[in-house]
């Protein structure tokens, strides 16, 4: 443990300091057809107007500054998570760690590790949080997680046990030990030994285990100085531990900040509980109540939203008659529900799901068919998101497609030329600057461009509002084969 | 009975001339939303390439020529009903009765009485048909038919009796009483005289019924001469019969075949099988098992497809995940079932339902919610069809609104303006001729015509194929109040 480390993980009154690593490489198949492989859970608003990314990063601020806080996710999303974070505050771009692909979590905590050692020292403490869970009672966890902090300081991997309130089989229960000498100023929160983790148990253990009130639930949460964990992992994955330190070195010198994809793609992938926390003999438990869920299927949603008189949870616009214990989320569309119940109706505008609100195990089942049959349903949403912005295509048939484009301000489409098609640009809102063959033109609402088929074009909004057309393609639409791009 | 009369309604060997009666006025709101009270169920193509209606009128040609087959329909659903009955042959438009608006089916069956005795004189024997129902074995029903004809050509009112396959409770059930000595010459077909009609049983008796094997389903299908109906009518409804008269006797002077819509709107709103049938001395009954089916809830259409091996009848593109026993009809979308079972699943471009499949009453207490807050979707489709041919609305938001507009070959849109929004064309497929402010333009696919607010402009197709644009309004496009329309 360096010196300079030492200094920077004290505080004033000796508190360690705690440094946020939020785990925002998930997916969250479970959520279709919200939650798809280009848009993973975390980064929906699922509840509320934020992502749960966002909701989770919005946390860390009770215990650290944006800049302090560690973020690490997939290179594919990137475009996505830097803007939800910037929307935030542009101080959570400055720790963005990207993957190349994901390698599960011991590959992330200990890539995060190296980082937050190498910029706060190693007896900083990281807090390691999912980035898809939701917390309620945000101060209370706050509070745990500093008291944490300090058992983590005494050279524990601390892990949170959320107080379990049903019989749940998805989740791995942890059965506390005896109590560890360490205690709140306030005497509310206690840290534990950890007798064992029961990963996924059955359902007769877990009712067990939930009647005899020494178990708790497994939150992904935990607590370590980034020495510890890099030490531990070093004892019982020591290749993984040597390899994440050499695609650590790579990044320092990499020009866009990424690790080395090669060397990244042959990282173990393993999750930090199986390479780590359940074979360390450091570990501690700290009890914790925050109202937390892990917003897992869409029976853990409706379990979060305001009910009717007959428990449906409607969110868009739906109605029911004689229906009961219902999740709608429509986006697009009426949805009626007629005499039905326990059901998770969700409307998005290229897929509807209608599941069991209990059988989350078949929603998996239909993204493996989607996956299986190359649905693009699988991955992407209707909406596609861009650099620039995003577009939805609404419409189109033989020999033509009819797509709204939204262009943000400053975002611009590159040069590009399609020999195969017309375009038609109608300005519906904001403005937008188009090149036509060298040809600028100022489209504000209500103007329209034509492109014919081989022109080179691109079209950029200056503005500070967002620039929106509809497009129309005519002629070959069936692919982007003959699309050519040009450097600006 | 004239002797005209006498002469037209026989035929070669003696046999009764049979002329069918199409009631074509239905709603079916238990089918929402396929069936919608401006695009009712017999207008839909629910099994196969053919709606409801075009399947009867094919049925019909079996016993008589398109000439002979009287339609009596909505006048407000006059275009689709003329479209759908001229794409079987223009014969069928030669007896083509609009009713102003419904006044259920015993003033319907009168006006075509009238109707039939005019044309065929009044020992014609009509054949009163739904226009909403399926029947599998179209021969074993022609049958039926014309030994129903030798029946009522003794002086009966004929009803036809579905043998039934289960204790339906939505429908009517006949008690049959002593057999009458009139037989087929193959001695299937047999009549019986009618112990009591029992409406809508409880589950119980419907139970009791169909054990005792005693009972038959009323099929909503009767044989009688116009003459014998409408002297039974005068018996038991003597003011509705003048006034059906009345009404009659206006049709014939009105310039467009109309019947005058004061007249109509007093007559009495009662079922021919309260009027006349329920009441007369003269009914027999026909047992008939034409593999018939009311197609009145989506159980009955479940009942008709081709299911998977567990048990899902799937039309579109839809996935089903441990899911058994369902129903999906979808036209736009992928529609994903997991872990679900005896669900009606059915999406449309404005509306989606989930139902119990055996709950259809739930569905009509959607459509009445729909009615109730004013929303289109219990009336209109999102395509909406005009004279010209038809349109769909596809996107849109604040300021702007994109439709897929379609002009049928011979279609033209009469000359209009609009102060406050701007349009744009772009053609799609096939040949359209714009005028735009007295212009001529031709436009051929890939072509586009801009339309600023104000602009007096009208489009026709003089082409053979359907001509296609899009269109995009941009502006006021909340309300069509300032829309001036011209002749041309």
């Amino acid at each position: 443990m360096s010196q300079a480390g030492s200094i920077a993980a004290s505080v004033p009154g000796d508190r360690p300091l705690i440094v946020p690593v939020i785990l925002a490489g998930g997916s969250g198949t479970r959520l279709w057809p919200l939650s798809r492989s280009a848009f993973p859970k975390h980064l929906v608003e699922l509840v509320g107007d934020s992502s749960l990314l966002q909701a989770t990063a919005k946390r860390m601020l009770d215990v650290a500054p944006a800049e302090r806080v560690v973020t690490i996710a997939a290179a594919g999303q990137a475009i996505l998570v830097r803007r939800q974070l910037a929307e935030l505050g542009s101080g959570f771009l400055s720790n963005l760690l990207l993957e190349p692909e994901p390698r599960n979590t011991a590959a992330a905590v200990a890539l995060a590790a190296h980082q937050v050692k190498a910029r706060w020292g190693g007896e900083a403490i990281m807090w390691v949080c999912p980035s898809d869970h939701l917390v309620l009672d945000v101060p209370a966890l706050a509070e745990a997680a500093r008291f944490g902090a300090t058992v983590a300081a005494t050279g524990r991997l601390v892990t949170f046990g959320i107080k379990p309130s049903r019989p749940e089989t998805g989740f791995g229960w942890i059965a506390a030990g005896p109590a560890l000498d360490i205690q709140a100023a306030d005497g509310v929160h206690r840290a534990y030994e950890v007798e064992r983790f029961v990963e996924k148990p059955p359902l007769a253990e877990a009712e067990r285990m939930l009647a005899s009130g020494a178990y708790l639930w497994n939150s992904g949460m935990f607590l370590f100085s980034a020495e510890l964990l890099l030490s531990e992992l070093e004892s019982f994955e020591p290749s993984l531990a040597a390899a994440v330190s050499d695609v650590f070195a790579t990044m320092q010198t990499s020009p866009d900040g990424l690790p080395d994809s090669i060397k990244f793609s042959q990282l173990l992938s393993t999750p930090i509980d199986k390479a780590v926390m359940e074979r360390s003999r450091k570990i501690a438990v700290v009890p914790t109540d925050p109202e937390w869920s892990d917003v897992g299927s869409w029976r853990a949603i409706y379990d979060l939203l305001p009910k009717d008189a007959n428990g449906n949870a409607v969110q868009g616009d739906g109605i029911v008659e004689g229906a009961s214990n219902n999740l709608i989320r429509t986006e697009h569309r009426l949805v009626a529900l007629a005499g039905v119940s326990g059901l998770a109706v969700i409307e998005t505008a290229d897929g509807i799901l209608i599941g069991d609100l209990d059988d989350s195990n078949a929603v998996r089942g239909v993204v493996g068919q989607l996956v299986k049959a190359g649905r693009s349903q699988a991955e992407t949403h209707a909406r596609e998101h861009r650099p620039w912005g995003h577009f939805t295509t609404i419409g189109g048939g033989p020999g033509f497609r009819v797509r709204e484009v939204s262009v943000d301000p400053g975002g611009h489409l590159t040069r590009q030329r399609h020999i195969g098609r017309d375009y038609y640009w109608i300005m519906v809102q904001g403005v937008a600057v188009a090149e036509i063959e060298r040809t600028t033109r100022v489209l504000a609402a209500g103007h329209s461009a034509e492109i014919p088929r081989g022109a080179v074009h691109s079209v950029a909004n200056n503005g500070t509002d967002l620039a929106r057309f509809v497009e129309i393609a005519v002629g070959d639409v069936e692919t982007d084969e003959r699309i050519e791009r040009f450097p600006d």
